[in-house]
């Protein structure tokens, strides 16, 4: 078996990881640390959380293949889709998907991310 | 890092890829193009935009390894059953989950899908 | 293209793989096989069915990267998290993301898992 580097526990539960690597290729999971009711801040809060995962392990925005976006009201897609137009490179345009799903407590997205680094 | 093939942009946005590649994996998502109110129709539709983005890469179904489908009615999953029954390659079966979520506007189901390329 | 092996067909479907392996990565769903109403009892048997899946590929928990779950209702989550931490093991701990959707029939919870083998 390849070696697995784990990064954490997650901020959130000590029965978690933040961060997984396994041979170039690296998944992690953020929320806003903010609980803030606007879908706009939150997402641009856990693009930054995002961004600290990955610097973490060394890696940065531009390595990111795939979030997959989870988001508690899909009617409020727009103020998403202006987070993450402000935020994304354009050098190094990430897939995306984004979904509505009910979240936990007062999250309102959640990002689960693949990236190479 | 290894490198990276960004394939885009998404024809739904300017601001994400329609498939990234990277060390022998690709990641694609597709919706389908025609928003009939037939989720049967709509996962047909889907799974041909699927060939497609796999056909761009010099890829085919053959390689898939994960489909997770999003739809919006969990209700008429047998439609989406239906649909993919029809189009699975008994010899190459992909792994699948199916799970009922909100999606945007008139979007039925949205296909993330993960291929060995 | 590498080599791909696809373990299957699914219990649940003869159209798709139980898990599929390749480069050293393992791809795997499991819901619980007992559909008590009880989502604890639900996510520890989804649990058991996810290792009976590793193991028929001859790797273990330790290499599990990531559990994507989806969970019938956001408001058990509790319980979710229960057999969760009575499960895992702290010296590999996974990353994780568990969100709310909709699930067939009596469903309570369903993993999207990705491991190292």
């Amino acid at each position: 078996m390849a070696a697995i580097q784990r990064i954490g526990p997650s901020r959130l539960s000590p029965t978690r990881s933040r961060a997984v690597l396994v041979n170039g290729l690296m998944m992690t999971v953020a929320v806003s640390s903010s609980k803030t009711p606007s879908l706009y801040e939150q997402t641009k809060d856990a693009l930054r959380v995002l961004e600290g995962n990955l610097a973490e392990a060394g890696a940065d925005s531009s390595g990111i293949l795939l979030v997959m976006a989870y988001i508690s009201r899909i009617e409020a897609k727009d103020e998403f889709n202006r987070a993450w137009d402000e935020w994304v490179d354009p050098e190094h345009l990430p897939l995306r998907a984004c979904v509505g799903a009910k979240l936990e407590g007062d999250d309102l997205v959640e990002l689960v991310v693949t990236a190479s680094i």
